[in-house]
């Protein structure tokens, strides 16, 4: 399915689905919406947290076509989260009632794309072949300040086998917009996670301590969760899972 | 000379020379101070056009002391021109006194950096030998817009004999925090420039041009004009070539 047909699915509210698997090869982004009242800390945050928040695309005050997307971002992905002060208030299909001229977006790269690459080169990732939504948890790793952004790092786990490891660093490593290599390896307790099968989101999943090696990459949840404590009066983001699906090829 | 004692100079006004040749090894960096009501805009524009204009560091909202040295920025480089809507109206050896509690400061990157490692790998730049500031020239190589800021990118000019061009290219590029790479080689026509010996800012240079090529590298001059062309109720920069010295090493 070409992106743009795709994207007119969820516009004519045709379909609400997760992006996960769909559009191979098209790169994927998280969607961030503030008030411009904070669109400068944020960005600062994003620059000085490559890593954890890879910037592919800012849409300035009131607007809402992407550069990397003939889309538009108030209907085009599958389902949004509208939060207040910090607090989920709803889910929705589509943003134009919320819209306002002063919100700034951010698209901020997601994991779905270094995940086709390691798979491609024949490392099997344990959440897929047990149908879970990866497990991601809360770090004790401090991310740059930037004004009211703070916060710790969330990353994401997959357990790989010990000789698949250089391989997955090589691959993720060239996937700068898509944050890139690990962060950390082996010792979960190093980072702050006290159970490796109890995740803080996603789902765990089941494997072998002696023969597997849990791996860590700077997660896409981290600049959400770093929002939301700065606690803007409005925030929109993509549902987990159901992202903006870009005209930009990935890699 | 270390920089923090450079620095402490130029706070009690004992000096107010420019910084080209001091310190060596130590980032200089350009500096500009706008309200805070123009810093995403501006922020956005320096990510969109990372070489003309590579961020070394950013003060929040009423910052005086930057990440990258322990200096005070209203008073630790030798001289400041204050600019308001567009318009230059003075140069000052302090900021102190129009200091505002919501400015927000951009220290950007400087080719003093990589001036130095050409020299270093014996390539002879004329206007150092001929003791001038290095040629500048407006381009039509436009800069990719954000919000209020827009415009055309400067460039700085080295007439290099043909053999040391593939060196000069390979050295400069990895001072990504000072603007990198060429962003031109050789034909000056083709990016708007009529006379290679009337530069548009600092001073001509003579060379033969049968034996040396001109090479144009984006110049710190670009982020200054595109924020007085934005005509910000006020801006302060450093005075041409006299730049912040931070303690953070080169290369």
């Amino acid at each position: 399915m070409d992106p743009k047909q795709q994207r007119l699915k969820y516009r004519k509210n045709q379909q609400s689905n997760t992006t996960s698997g769909l559009c191979d090869n098209y790169l994927q982004a998280n969607l961030i919406t503030l008030p411009k009242d904070y669109a400068f800390e944020f960005l600062l945050f994003c620059q000085r947290n490559p890593q954890a928040c890879p910037i592919v695309d800012v849409l300035e005050e009131g607007k809402t076509q992407p550069a990397i997307a003939d889309a538009d971002i108030r209907t085009d992905l599958p389902k949004y989260r509208i939060y207040r002060n910090g607090k989920f208030i709803k889910e929705v299909l589509d943003v134009v009632e919320e819209w306002r001229e002063d919100f700034v977006t951010f698209l901020i790269g997601c994991s779905f794309t270094f995940e086709k690459a390691l798979i491609d080169d024949g490392i099997k990732l344990l959440h897929q072949d047990q149908n879970r939504v990866v497990p991601m948890f809360n770090t004790n790793i401090p991310c740059k300040k930037a004004g009211r952004f703070q916060g710790n790092m969330v990353v994401s786990m997959r357990a790989l086998l010990k000789e698949e490891i250089d391989r997955a660093v090589n691959i993720t490593s060239q996937f700068v917009t898509s944050h890139g290599g690990p962060i950390h390896i082996g010792n979960p307790e190093q980072i702050g996670i006290k159970d490796i099968f109890k995740p803080d989101y996603g789902e765990s999943i089941n494997f072998n301590e002696g023969e597997r090696v849990p791996v860590f990459w700077p997660c896409g949840v981290t600049p959400q969760n770093i929002c939301l404590s700065a606690k803007p009066e409005v925030m929109i983001s993509h549902a987990p899972g159901h992202m903006l699906i870009t005209d930009k090829l990935e890699g």
